[in-house]
């Protein structure tokens, strides 16, 4: 099978790594280079291989028919332009061009990449801006009680999310160190200003939704997953909350709903969103209690951005990532 | 100093040992007798002393001026009301009596020991029903918005609460065996059916309150503490929100206010409540976003009956217990 | 592809369901049964796929080419010889048939699985004894140096290893819950005589080796993994301690000699082991420290189990195994 | 009371904060200055109050009766030399003054603070050079079965052992962080040469002792504690081996000889070492295996500084110190 030649910029981070990971063992790519500006220069074992990471300086960014860009914010938007300028496709896993962030003028022109909402325009886009982790389990969540229209409108959505530390990035951050995650778990961000916000907010908005998202992050001591649990009054009682969303995803790959409450374990190294729902008993207004699991450097991260990147190259949506 | 004679039923579970090493440390207590069903007859260090566990059967109650039953719910009830016979006080660690359990006619005569709350009733009970853990957090953290008319009537409190293992109590259940917690986390009880719900709707409707509790516990890869973040619609904005519980527990010495989010961390091992609150941004209805953390072996369980037992004893309050 | 099938008994625990994942997975195996005494009657989801697990007197053996069990040490013998009787090729995962155990007359007819040194023997078997976890790591390390005759005759050789805590298997035990294990570490069969002890001295002795093992393990608060720490007496120095394993095992896929000391991390998940070996500074006899890490659930059980059936079924030895 | 005016440099680091934790407790010892590089002029909470971090030039060290100093190797030196102008008594935490590190002329006259075994020398000492926490737990298992002769000359003692994050210390290492040390374990300083290495063979010399020390430490995913596994070859057999240490250690309120095995759990937050033995069976020659287990940040690092500030002032040896 011809391979499609493909960089990754910002490899040293846990998302890039992971990115090498899969574009190495994906059966339709073949991974041309790697950049980290910290370990330029130094080689590293990705899957079964040894690779050496340049400057993103050094890259020839023409040789990848498709660039995953993982560089901080703020730093990416620079290099998905000259990616694109070199002819490459690029999945920017960065927040700079996603809805509700940077210049609308601009995002509006490049797709979301929530996949399985937007796959229309994915498949015809040259850039594509990968959905933060929160946002992907959030909206993956929200989105069919949006569209329905069954959120009671004006009301309040409460979002508590945790997140494992990897989320938090590679940086060697004092508070990150082992002895200071461990036993531990708090709250941040907490007066609902968390950058993913206005990306949920922009999104909520673009689907038709009229409801005060309150979002309270919070860091888990675990290495990696997503767990949301999401509260939301209903305009009119429903017998069987389920079914809102196996209607809407049923063909859906990468999301599983269950009766059974999602658990971080259920999809860690695995792309796909898991959900479930239920109705809150002993309350006066009908109410639901969603829970949402992802792992957040696969259908948070990494994953998507393959997923989206199949959809773009005309690959099997499916095509190297594990489900 | 005269040590008052002390017994604890059900020491070998966590709540139970925790109690016997606060009661052998306790300047004024004499720890007489400590029952373990399951380990009876063995030999066990608490503290810098080696004790023997009896049956619960072969306990010699009148010998303790004060019994700590940390039972199990169910089982108790029976055991306070021998111990009661015998002419001890008692403070329950179980639901048994607790406010929103078993037969109002009966738990109504025994106060619910959130001790800040009840203060008065407790110093003449000679039982007192010892609260939950998660209550302990959110009550304490709820009671100054409630009786203060803050929260907008009929509106929906949304409590998202997560517990370190100990609060599952130290059965060997499969799913709470290390391989299993670790690197995982899990909602539970997600249909707002939680045991502690009942006991924290009826303490909220005794102290006037008119809201819906929406509560969901959350199992956290840790041993000890309970962080709940509680999303409250409030009748109209707060300029200071730190000052309404600054004020209402200012000669508190179990309640701090913090600026900052309270985390796991900063309440383990010691017989607090530590609460923040920041007024949620980004949304048209005002809104309180309030975090309250203890250790739920401590201020949650054991540390609190022994701030109950303190007051019965008419012995200082914060005698033997670690702020 | 023709696939072969096959059963697994004693499914419920943690090597009994990696089996089943494995075998699931396997390009060239169809998984017929698999059964679990306390969980017989429950479906369980196995990779992509929903299972009933069955009592394991209702499996038909007959149906399975090759049979695995899982089944504890002592209960295992007996249904080995009732799967051999049925037809069946078995992979024995407990300690029954292993060298060191049992009845040496009946042992010794049943090859011990450690397949990089019992291959040809694997090949005609119609019944293998899986080795254990701990021997599996220290075995591998330590027979280059022995039938090299590279060790000091008569000399002890310290072995402290750590394994995480699904090595001690998936019941229930008090000692095991999370709240036990996290944050702390022990030592345990600190005598030099745990089970596995036995099985690696009759290897040696096969081997021609002439050294007292002292072999401590320890429980390590980590879910999986074993990391084993030898120190050895060499006879004469060595000048390039690595060629000793890159030539024994050069040609072995699920063997890694590594410059870095190996850590638990680098073979999670993986049916591999990791050598690395040093010459102590500081000493005056020539003194060898080999580290060694496996996957005590993969190269330490079921993924070796799967190895071991791949060579007597005449499958590619890697078919169906992360590496 | 008469309380003595007590300084802190390097007070940001782990065992900088035990030690600012410690004075603030201690009824005999009055925290009148900290410093801290990075941190100076921040607030931080130690204990019930809060303290202004001085950058250490700042700190007027005439003002502390005695100083402790948990700077970093290499620049603690010279600020002992200048506390001691000062007219200050020093602990010092480095390793700049121990036994076995830098010029033996100078670190002669400095005694190496292993409290049980220098006593003397600490109470009339000015400066007293901390030991550091493998040397700690390991020496003071050692030292019994060196000075009564118990160990085969020339031969080899193997150590294994395995320390908590808080012994790398706070600085913000990318191989600290939650997401690498959790569900890890791996070996460090393999080839023996490891820092504290000379600091025990110093030691070990000064005892007495004709052995090679073979030390191989590892990193627990712990927040804190040591244990250390030492087999030791013994001249001649041992009856009853705990007895070498409950004599040996008989009148020490900081050392628990137990005939379990210690685990961290044991002993964290505890300024104690607590140590076992067990003679091994299935071996040659008389062969004993000791197990030791330190709170790293406490016998191992500020609670012995206390303990050793205690001696040098009069004080009573075990004020201020959790045992």
């Amino acid at each position: 099978m011809h391979k499609i030649p493909i960089g990754v910029l910002g490899a040293s981070g846990y998302a890039g790594r992971e990115l090498c990971l899969l574009a190495e063992r994906h059966p339709g790519m073949d991974l041309v280079f790697a950049t980290a500006y910290g370990q330029r220069g130094q080689s590293v074992r990705v899957g079964g291989r040894d690779m050496t990471f340049l400057a993103t300086e050094d890259a020839r960014l023409e040789d990848a028919e498709l660039v995953f860009s993982a560089l901080p914010h703020g730093t990416s938007g620079e290099w998905v332009m000259r990616a694109q300028s070199a002819g490459s496709m690029v999945v920017d896993l960065s927040a700079d061009f996603r809805s509700g962030n940077g210049d609308p003028s601009q995002t509006s022109s490049i797709p979301y990449g929530l996949t399985e909402l937007m796959r229309d325009r994915v498949r015809t886009a040259r850039v594509v801006a990968n959905p933060g982790c929160y946002p992907t389990a959030i909206l993956l969540a929200l989105a069919p009680l949006i569209t329905g229209g069954l959120i009671e409108p004006g009301s309040a959505v409460t979002i508590a999310a945790a997140s494992g530390v990897t989320g938090a990035g590679h940086s060697p951050r004092p508070d990150l160190l082992f002895a200071e995650v461990s036993e531990d778990f708090r709250a941040y961000a907490v007066n609902n200003d968390h950058r993913h916000l206005a990306e949920m907010n922009a999104v909520v908005k673009d689907l038709g939704g009229d409801a005060d998202l309150i979002f309270t992050p919070h860091l888990l001591p675990v290495a990696r997953g997503i767990l949301a649990t999401i509260v939301v009054r209903l305009r009119q009682p429903l017998n069987d909350p389920l079914s809102v969303w196996s209607s809407a995803y049923a063909a859906e790959p990468f999301i599983e709903v269950a009766s059974a409450t999602p658990s971080i374990r259920d999809v860690v190294r695995r792309n796909v969103v898991r959900i479930s729902a239920t109705v809150a008993a002993n309350v006066r207004q009908p109410t639901l209690i969603v829970t949402a699991a992802i792992d957040n450097l696969m259908k948070g991260a990494a994953g998507q951005a393959v997923q989206n990147a199949n959809v773009m190259l005309g690959l099997d949506e499916t095509m190297g990532l594990p489900a």
